[in-house]
């Protein structure tokens, strides 16, 4: 069954908004994308199709996501960076009634504070999301980098 | 008040069209992507957060746009290179009655004479567009650039 | 004559299948994208802006095409890698009834073994894209490279 065009929009926004919600520094809103029993996961390309549940993150349910962004909030060790997301197009299957599954390629660009930009990860997010009213929701957010070579430095959420 | 699927499809033509104009090498028509007394303005994250003016670029109207150009179609000076434009889905949000605000991810990559490519900026465009008719307009065009450290060679339009 | 949303989501969904599936290692069907006497050519920026007809790579029809992907597939001499497609949006233009010209930009992340990951190749895709019912296919996909100095690994299609 095709996905209807507003439903499409309405899901391209929700997307956007979350890596603009990460790009602009916002770690406090991101469980917010989340439903609240959510599992967020990000994994090796390599891992991911060999079926093994070692991810390099895993959070499941909102409170671990909050528990992540205060330590990253508190830790001061790392060096500071921005992200910038370009995604390409989504592509979106419905799956069940007003749920979707979609998947979405995805570049992350890391700049330090120096001024030193370049490629932090490539991969795909692999989501299913749910539309209650007129808000989307993650029910998983699965973020698979095609690189096992993960940097140390991965301490904000793709 | 949402932004009706069929202004969405208009202003990402345009957006799309800008970066091509560039990416092409069209020069002379980038002013025309521009209401007469538009700013264009490129500046480093760090100034636009900190509130200082302070723009690597700064145009105030068409003419000086065309200026612009001239002076970077005589400047020889400049190792030759093209520019590949790729951005993230546009987020386009009404601010008044035709008038659109609208976020974009952003990042640029360079090519040189001798086929080596680099990242040559990440970051956002921050935009007012106006639609008359069925033409849009930029009033306003930030670039907002995540790295301070920007390279002496810009001499092209982002 | 405008292009209607209904058509432009249908090439713009096509157009999304094609890298995915290239980006997810199933060439046996890469093919399929193509009408049966298509053409499919790598060529640099600068060969194509000075007409030369000298391509990086060639295939007229879909016999020459399955043709390189069994040899893609037999060859070991190469370093296994991974490529990450990421799209503008496409500038879709109607050419003749059912039939679209189409021009992305393109940027092709590639991944080595070992996790190092770099920007393989930037450009546009120009292509002519036939409807026919539901189903898209490309009569012809000319990849246009910013670089001349076309990587020797270039063994995938793009």
């Amino acid at each position: 069954m095709p996905v209807s065009p507003d439903t499409a929009r309405r899901i391209e926004d929700f997307l956007t908004d979350y890596v603009h919600c990460i790009d602009d520094g916002e770690f406090e809103s991101w469980s917010e994308f989340f439903n609240e029993k959510a599992l967020y996961q990000i994994i090796s390309r390599e891992s991911f199709e060999a079926n093994l549940p070692v991810g390099v993150m895993h959070c499941h349910g909102r409170g671990m996501m909050e528990d992540r962004v205060r330590a990253l909030r508190r830790a001061s060790i790392f060096e500071p960076h921005v992200y910038c997301h370009i995604l390409g197009r989504p592509r979106i299957k419905m799956a069940e009634n007003r749920t979707y599954d979609v998947r979405t390629n995805l570049q992350v660009l890391r700049t330090m504070q120096d001024g030193r930009t370049d490629t932090f990860a490539t991969g795909k997010y692999l989501d299913r999301i749910a539309i209650d009213g007129h808000e989307c929701q993650f029910l998983e957010r699965k973020v698979v980098l095609d690189s096992r070579r993960i940097d140390i430095l991965l301490v904000m959420p793709l």
